[in-house]
């Protein structure tokens, strides 16, 4: 414990002399919860939903539109009924499969030092993914282009807290749709140094993926099955659906031993039931069933047990994120992934349309719950807004400095004789102050978090400077780390090939077309 | 548990029903925290604080500037010397006294249903108390005055999620300094029939806040001494000193048996070590030398073990709230407070100086805070901005909204055979949806709560409407409760009685002031 504990504070007292030169930020570094998970339900409780999940997939069981999804869930000895391609399993088939499943693995990045553990007790911070929108103060909202995308990207890079680099920070809506998956997977590799997501729609564009990050890591694809270093989502189309591109997408993730991340989109009251415990228990079917499907691909193929559940508003039938229904949900889904000895993923969300208080606070609500839950993968965690119609700029500082928060309140508090301050306090007079101490002046460096954002000033300063927001104020932040963004080095001999291999499969897919 | 749970759902369903009238608010209810507090340190960390804490007590000391408070000091066993005022107390000393004071205690309003109680797992929320200044978003920031005082003491009364009244929402600043208590005490009583705070700023005031609590409630002054019905705040002038004005006012409460809240002002860095863990050892040795004090005038009156450590920045000298470190402090001081069985008082708190992303945010560290340390008191938990300088209206709308997610993600959650839903999934097709499912007819009005500000609405059509942030949204809110409110029945005799007071005891100071 003790020698944890001064290994962490050297790493900090680190963090806090680079940040002098980077903008307030801490360095990058692995993070751990030393936190207790929370716990919502009791072990009865949970075997309650455990059990109906189980039910569902025996009794109704799971659509998977894909012969050959079929052809490997019948080998497996799962109940299939070429009619409908409804796929009933029984309990133990399921736990059998989906214990086959690693409890914690590594997620290789191009930088070894950027590499990631999914499970136990670390959690990773991943950036927004999938709006087709983006925003910022000046430009306002607007379909996604590929400028923008880059632009996300070397912002995610920029920002410290984030571990991963993620899926498409935003859709590039001015590429073909057939080849802009090579354009998205080169900006990745280029611009950022850490893991980032395959597409995984069809097979073509997770073979692209595959052979890029062999290129950009130089090693072969045998090599790569046994370091994971792509990242996938993997939508359920709730209730009880699973799209046919999709499992294409992660039957070649699986059997290349690459990482899928496993979600249901149970909205409670519209793809699931309205009631919390329901939509718990149908997330947990489908996750579970598709779990159980990877590992009939290829056990021991690196999964996360996805948890998207939130609930409508009742009035209008709208999404709601950030809600207490959200944080229970979240909090569950960490409570039900532990028990099947998976990594557990869950988001910073919210449904507001603009970076405003509404903003802010769902998605505390929303950080709070991945941190108390314990979840291994907080995705979207920086810059989603509208529900996930829209990648922030300026949310995706606002978040960033909400995670550095978090963070920094979860870091290990020294308690020594000196931390204690006993002979400070002597030394300081009643009705005196602690500016001048000594013990002070040794310290106050290092003392306190830094946020990037907060604006500390008395009032009528602040006012006089313009009375910008904390928003206003994010706008500023971006554009400062855009300015300063600087590429990761990357071999100039594997940027050749990553050149020549995209240029050349553009022109495939121009002239025959994605398969 | 089955009972407790199935006695809450029944409250739940009231709540809801009567929500549909009232704004989408629930009913005012009283609230127990049911998740177990977090622990950032462990029994023999604690135990150093604690023992630090003791040593500043028996080797250093506090100053009570009051030689009526060390007389009784002496008497109790205290080490006191005359020429400096400093009190040494040994820890045998502190320990039988503060073991006298109650760990839990009713306090009990002029409307015996809003009465409250402080200790255990009871969550109290107390508006916002003390600032000079008001601001909405129409008239901006600016002196506070009798108006504004009412106001916000209508607006808290009709937030239903706040438990007590409080003490001054914002000094009248138009009203004499002498007398202005009396205005608001008047206020606290007639429009609202919550428990309120009296002012600890001399013994008259408090003999004021007696006289007309009695008034109230239509008892005498015996009777008081076993039904406490009001609070105060002694704040320790940091470090280690206790005015004089304060000390009579506590010592006028304590004799009558009303409830203290002791609470030292050790921002660290300034009026405490640097580090927190000096912050809490001075926080516990100021709470706990004040509160023994109460005790030896007269033992078990009943005392709140406030804590307020927060941080200031040190690249400024500012203080800073709702910081990584202000929840470490939170939660720490909650855990001391345990040891000694003392109920707890922590706040909701934020620098902005405006109600923007940075005022939701440290916000939201701060409530996060307050329920996982179990803390029995929010003090401030409504409309506080700008390091406690401001009293926002929307501010309050937005911190109600934030207090009811809190709150809503709390309560129990139903794990039956209705709420697991498995005949809903069985009825839904894949790929179908649950919007006019039996299941979901029979739940939705009640199934999620509902805030008071989120916008759910697609961006298009939040757009057309005037794109309109959360803090616009909220100051609609406050103006539709402020025109809806409706003062709670008070007996006119009462009423009589105590404009009566109030207009001779004006009388009184005008001729010979305040004693």
């Amino acid at each position: 414990m003790s020698s944890r504990r001064s290994e962490d504070s050297r790493s900090k007292r680190e963090a806090r002399r680079a940040s002098a030169s980077s903008g307030q930020q801490s360095v990058w570094r692995r993070f751990r919860n030393p936190m207790p998970p929370l716990a919502i339900l009791n072990e009865t409780e949970l075997s309650l939903i455990d059990d109906t999940a189980l039910r569902i997939l025996e009794e109704l069981g799971l659509e998977f539109q894909s012969s050959e999804a079929l052809d490997i869930l019948e080998d497996n000895g799962a109940m299939v009924d070429r009619e409908t391609s409804m796929v009933r399993m029984m309990p133990r088939l399921v736990r059998e499969m989906v214990a086959k499943a690693p409890a914690q693995f590594e997620l290789h990045a191009r930088n070894p030092e950027r590499s990631v553990t999914m499970g136990g007790n670390w959690v990773n911070f991943a950036p927004v993914a999938g709006p087709p929108y983006v925003s910022d103060l000046e430009q306002g909202r607007r379909p996604g282009t590929y400028e923008d995308q880059c632009n996300l990207i070397r912002l995610h890079q920029s920002l410290n807290v984030l571990h991963l680099a993620g899926a498409a920070p935003v859709e590039a809506q001015d590429l073909p749709a057939e080849s802009r998956h090579l354009d998205f997977y080169h900006a990745q590799i280029t611009l950022t140094d850490r893991v980032w997501n395959a597409r995984a729609i069809g097979r073509e564009r997770i073979e692209d993926a595959l052979e890029m990050i062999c290129l950009a890591r130089g090693c072969l694809r045998d090599a790569l099955r046994s370091e994971p270093s792509l990242l996938t989502v993997i939508n359920v189309n709730s209730p009880r659906r699973v799209d046919k591109e999709l499992l294409a997408g992660l039957m070649a993730m699986a059997e290349n031993g690459q990482a899928a991340i496993i979600t249901p989109f149970t909205l409670a009251g519209a793809m699931s039931p309205v009631t919390i415990a329901g939509a718990l228990a149908q997330q947990t079917a489908e996750a579970l069933g598709v779990i159980a499907f990877t590992q009939m691909v290829r056990p021991g193929a690196p999964v996360i047990f996805g948890g998207f559940t939130s609930n409508v508003d009742m009035k209008s039938g709208a999404p709601a994120f950030g809600t207490p229904e959200y944080v229970r949900a979240v909090i569950i889904g960490g409570q039900i992934s532990r028990r099947w000895k998976l990594p557990y993923r869950s988001s910073n969300v919210t449904s507001s349309n603009c970076v405003d208080v509404q903003a802010t606070a769902e998605s505390m609500m929303s950080l709070w719950a991945t941190i108390m839950s314990h979840t291994n993968l907080v995705y979207h965690s920086t810059g989603w807004l509208e529900g996930g119609l829209t990648a922030s700029f300026e949310k995706s500082v606002v978040d960033a400095d909400l995670i550095g928060a978090m963070r920094a309140w979860l870091e290990p508090l020294e308690i020594s004789e000196g931390s204690l301050a006993y002979d400070a306090i002597a030394a300081t007079p009643p009705g005196g102050h602690f500016f001048g101490a000594a013990h002070t002046l040794e310290r106050f460096e290092t003392a306190f978090h830094m946020p990037m954002l907060a604006d500390l000033r008395p009032y009528q300063t602040w006012a006089e400077d313009g009375a910008k927001t904390a928003t206003e104020r994010a706008n500023r932040v971006w554009k400062h780390l855009l300015e300063n963004y600087q590429a990761p080095p990357l071999d100039p001999g594997r940027r050749e090939a990553l050149d020549a291999y995209v240029a050349r499969r553009k022109q495939e897919i121009a002239r025959t077309g994605l398969a």
